[in-house]
């Protein structure tokens, strides 16, 4: 299992994904602070990892309170959790789990424990969030598995893997259930400009699974699809609206678009928690624009004039028409997704 | 004018396109193979340019040739020809020019013509196909210039500019010439992976015309449409078959398929020299494929994983039910391709 992400004694300790594949760094964060400018960095990054860090990047910064009484705790509490949401406004992963931690920690006060009890509380929540998402990983694999072909040969958009989670991944998780059910498997990774996300990690972790990868760049997908060399798309995702729509990283619509005009199924593997039924649709979820400078250099070189103006969404939102599955812990659901995702919710709670 | 390539008095010299637009340097070749290893290396690219170099490479390996009989001089010119033939093996204006130039060639032998005079002959003969390039560019962006709106949103891919032509440009031969009648033009840049030729070249050439332009990551032209920014496509081309399928650089499909949903017009601008009656359909269309060193580096910088396998087509075909209209030096084209590019020929014969 990789090990994206995790708490040891007096830190949250990640992978640094901005020096993946070339250097395996990893970045200690012994605040609140350090762990929420690790996400806005992207040094973590993905719906999943996101949620795990923020959660784990609270229980952290309440572990180093200095506060005695519970409410100066709780102030520091809540600003913690400010700091977290101000990092990165697409996932929804990311505000699930600050909610979670939130209702963990007025469970706790309400029930007049210490400062040191709530303080435990957090981190035992912490760590279920982490372990919930590997958990659901793992049954997204298994339930994504079933439709894989029996020689699949499958594209993926980014990386929605065991980098992008706790373990094992949504997408790559689908790919991981495929090879351990005994499917013939290969995996095309579109290179995802402008984060690279699909050549430097993507690649990556699949290489280390000894699993058949080929690398393209994101220009590539639609002669792939007409050479009939992809049976199957799978991708994460960072917010799916209630109908459905889903916003995932730039450049999964045309992905979509491509896939149904070759008849190839283009299914979306996220956890529950990536499911937001208070957005109704696509149009609400807020899209992340980021620096220019992401676009016009890689690494030293710098690929645009001095100057050039540039446009950098983060996201895009793939309309859940082009959709064939949305693949999660509790099974694949399938349109009309207004009335399958609220019963998934239905049947969780 | 930019200067994309020019005859002097011992030499080809063209702008180096590999270091822009950070570096402007000049590359002098002084034989016919410098210049076919400048095509092969992408020093000089775009297909009406290609025909061009090739053209001058010809010209300028039988200036320099040792032979005083014609018969050695011949032979000589044949395998000069193979030589530029061998470089790239997509853009059919290499071919269409090398034939110009054989055909200059039997004319002047026939006729009974010295060495040094049929020298004289293909250096006018290659002046004639540059100078060529630079009009029928001018028309392209006169004719295109009709069907641009009065406020134009242009996304493009790849640079089908000055640089890609002799000069002026097809595609940015369309923009330029929307300007010169007046309209408001802006235009949007893909990026365009692996060799970046829209951040690089297209942003570059715009930007020292002062046309307003904003470069993007491939993966954001679907984006950008959904939210109404684009309303009009228009791209270049390196082979268009003679029902109208286009081979373009790589990803030029998806961004018609995304046209095509979002109901903007998609168009082709091209010479009639890059209409390749001879090839019935986008099927038969050679596809160069490249290293895979230009998807895996940007630079001294990896991207992808040691020895990450990688599938690194330069081209794809976008069907001819996607294109709203050829724009040629000759006006504008529509379906049926298979009759109207074929009256295109009857009519410049």
């Amino acid at each position: 299992m990789l090990p994206t992400i995790a708490r040891e004694s007096d830190a949250v300790v990640m992978i640094d994904q901005r020096k993946l594949p070339v250097e395996e760094v990893y970045v200690r964060c012994r605040t609140a602070a350090e762990v929420a400018r690790a996400i806005k960095t992207m040094v973590i990054r993905g719906a999943p990892a996101i949620g795990v860090a923020a959660a784990w990047g609270i229980a952290l910064g309440m572990r180093n309170s200095k506060a005695t009484g519970t409410q100066k705790f709780a102030a520091e509490f809540f600003k913690t959790c400010e700091l977290m949401a101000a990092t990165r406004p697409t996932a929804v992963n990311l505000f699930w789990a600050i909610e979670r931690m939130k209702r963990r920690f007025a469970a706790a006060a309400t029930a007049g424990e210490s400062v040191d009890q709530i303080k435990d509380r957090l981190d035992v929540e912490a760590q279920a969030i982490h372990d919930e998402d590997v958990a659901s990983c793992r049954a997204i694999g298994a339930f994504g598995a079933e439709v894989v072909p029996g020689d699949a040969r499958i594209l993926t958009h980014c990386n929605a893997g065991a980098l992008a989670t706790a373990g094992y991944g949504t997408a790559l998780g689908v790919v991981r259930g495929a090879v351990e059910a005994g499917k013939q498997v290969a995996v095309f990774a579109d290179e995802t400009r402008p984060f690279l996300q699909g050549a430097r990690l993507t690649a990556w972790e699949l290489m280390r699974d000894n699993i058949d990868t080929t690398v393209i760049t994101d220009n590539m997908a639609g002669a792939l699809m007409g050479q009939g060399k992809v049976n199957f798309v799978v991708v994460g995702a960072d917010r799916i609206a209630a109908n459905g729509d889903t916003a995932n990283k730039i450049g999964t619509y045309a992905v979509a678009l491509l896939a149904r005009e070759h008849g190839i199924p283009f299914y979306v593997a996220a956890p529950l928690t990536t499911i937001d039924l208070g957005t109704a649709d696509g149009s609400q979820i807020p899209i992340e624009e980021r620096a220019a400078k992401e676009v016009t250099h890689v690494g030293g070189t710098q690929l645009a004039p001095d100057g050039a103006r540039v446009w950098n969404p983060a996201f895009d939102v793939t309309p859940h028409r082009l959709i064939a599955g949305i693949i999660t812990e509790r099974g694949i659901f399938r349109a009309p997704y207004t009335e399958s995702l609220k019963e998934a919710f239905a049947a969780r709670a």
